[in-house]
């Protein structure tokens, strides 16, 4: 089955605004097996629009549109899906009911304008807006089908998932069941190896790797029958983790390391706090971005001059003055003064140099993290920028990534 | 004149990867008056690429793409434009050498396929690439360009600041200089209408506004003779800072906030320390993003626990008890705390609910920020989900922009 996902705005066309749609639903066709032919961007413009649907009608099987379906009158999107399959608009008054019972809930009025969102394609399939006031639809006809959705992600992804995820289901017959390994501190190009050695034991599961700054994503794939793909992707995890190495992964199905972080400290009753200087509070924000993170994390303290990281967290003069801010007896003393001060179990700390310049003959890159439990308090070094550039914002991100992976580490060991 | 920019890449269209590039490159063909009439992603396919040049061609006088000049077989972009453009693809020995003296100095050996990417049509401009191994071109046919460039941004942006840009330059016979204002608190359809009352005074400026979460950018470009736009555009700042609203704007020409606040404080010598409760460290995460920020700030301390508002920030237990974690009181008490602790000039901090639940009987939502300095110190209420939903990462973000934006207000009265 081919489709083509068509983005509409003269925003998007302007750069005012980045497609995240377009990537959203690319993922999901590909994990239904619904082969991306092309993706376009028009903006709000009738007859270009129009053009491009009488070109793609003969390869594609589904088109799937976002934006253009709103109240003013470039928004012709419909119009156009309507003179294509040769189809009159309706007038739907639960949905003119609806779009008003929206305004009135946040205090405004409906403008007579709201009223086309009501119309839809004769004889589609209605995808009600829960989180705005354009409707979205699907038409069939013959076999051809065309999605319409509007553009804001935050009322696109719902209805994404309420109506067009079971008609991807129903199409291809498919039911996807996935599961994510999230690893830390190995390449993907090395992930990518180890995986290609095992694919043969699990045939009847797909793989995909997406990295981020320092972690990558493993995500396994399998189609069919619940109770089956559920057996196929849990047999086909124990594998993977065997062959990965355990060292390197952090959490099965959690989106990030914070709440695989969070989630294992909640669940061994411990807490956790940071004492951050080149990460600067970049550390306890992603802590606390995961809800409940309250349960955790009492204290975090930046310190940024050597003066408070010794008048608050009593790293001693002496160790400052032989050994210099960034380094390992530093961190290590920052890491015990901070668990000391909030009384938690685990105490986590991080020094180095995120650039532009470096310091004391120091490089740029280098970090120290240090950690402080009850099995020790120790520092690791590490060298962000060995054999390559990185920015700040780079050098950063590793350094906190790096210190979430080693008090998920502690953690699992306490 | 008529542009349209294609992507090359099957990750694209799998959704594995965002298409930046494109937004990038579309905003800077605005600037230059270049209409992008559609932005088209493709993946790795000679036929399918063939095909979309064979249909533009009528229609388009500029073709811009970017990715498909890896060393692999199937990157054929090169060959594709070749053939399109009936010239032959030429060794360009000056390009081989470059790129074996790139892997050289990463200390890796020129793989064989690599020198494939040192063939490029004949009689083309030569866009080398400082940042990687693929070089890209431009290449001229009486009226029609096509421009390839490198997939990676890291590779592309440079290319095309210093080859595209000036192409661009020379072709509009424009050279456009711009102006940024940047505001917090004033809605971007106030500020529009706002703007639009001024249009007609500067006539030879243009506008356009940006909204992140909380913040807009209002950006006024000329174009023409250096001298002539910075006379245009000094003129048309002052009359939009006059109409926006000084307390509404904090900053000209700087990238955000935490920058304004910083380059403000450095440029006056005066230091901040930072107290967050809900927000975590984003504060001081977000100050310590700005390279620099070392000079304005020593000292942050996360405290999400009551215990630590006392036992650190020295917040009283009767404050506490009686006017709750979440109060102007607390705010206040955490603000003049930690600039005493920090012993710096002011002090800021942030107290609220982001959710997802509510406590104390109050609502998610309520966030207060304190500000102390030697001016005095004070607390403001904010609501940040009266009148509609928000989630916690965008109460947080709200959060810290207004601590930010209250800081700027209050350095720039001390």
């Amino acid at each position: 089955m081919k489709a083509e996902i068509i983005s509409i705005g003269t925003e998007l066309l302007l750069g005012e605004i980045t497609d995240t749609n377009a990537v959203y639903i690319s993922k999901l066709l590909a994990l239904y097996g619904v082969n991306v032919y092309k993706r376009l961007t028009v903006g709000d413009n009738f007859e270009r629009l129009e053009k491009m649907l009488e070109r793609e009608y003969e390869t594609i099987d589904i088109i799937i549109t976002t934006g253009g379906l709103g109240p003013t009158a470039d928004d012709l999107s419909k119009e156009t899906a309507c003179k294509y399959f040769d189809v009159p608009l309706e007038f739907h008054q639960d949905i003119c009911d609806a779009i008003r019972q929206f305004f009135e809930n946040t205090g405004r009025t409906m403008a007579e304008c709201n009223k086309k969102q009501a119309y839809l394609p004769k004889g589609c399939t209605v995808m009600y807006n829960r989180n705005g006031t354009a409707p979205g639809f699907i038409l069939k006809k013959e076999n051809k089908t065309i999605i319409m959705l509007p553009g804001p992600p935050r009322e696109m992804i719902p209805m994404f998932e309420e109506y067009v995820i079971p008609f991807l289901q129903k199409t291809s017959g498919k039911t996807i069941f996935t599961k994510n390994i999230l690893t830390y501190g190995i390449s993907e190009s090395s992930l990518d190896e180890r995986i290609r050695d095992i694919e043969s034991f699990c045939p009847d599961v797909t793989y995909a790797t997406y990295a981020g700054t320092g972690c990558v994503r493993v995500r396994l794939a399998a189609s069919g029958v619940k109770e089956d793909c559920e057996r196929s992707l849990d047999k086909a995890i124990k594998k993977t983790v065997d062959i990965i190495g355990k060292e390197y992964i952090y959490g099965i199905d959690v989106p990030d390391m914070q709440t695989a972080l969070v989630h294992l400290l909640a669940q061994k009753g411990y807490t956790i706090s940071t004492a951050e200087s080149c990460t600067g509070g970049f550390i306890s924000k992603m802590i606390t971005d995961v809800s409940g993170a309250g349960k955790v994390i009492e204290c975090g303290i930046c310190s940024y001059s050597s003066r408070i990281k010794n008048a608050v967290l009593k790293v001693s003069e002496d160790t400052l003055s032989m050994h210099g801010a960034v380094s390992a007896e530093t961190a290590k003393e920052m890491a015990s003064g901070i668990r000391r001060i909030a009384s938690s179990d685990i105490g986590v700390s991080v020094t180095g140099l995120a650039g532009p310049d470096g310091d004391e003959g120091k490089p740029v890159g280098l970090v120290y993290i240090g950690i402080s439990s009850k099995l020790g308090t120790y520092a690791k070094e590490f060298n962000f920028c060995s054999g390559r550039k990185r920015s700040r914002s780079e050098i950063r991100i590793l350094s906190a990534n790096s210190a979430l992976a080693l008090a998920i580490n502690e953690a699992s060991r306490l």
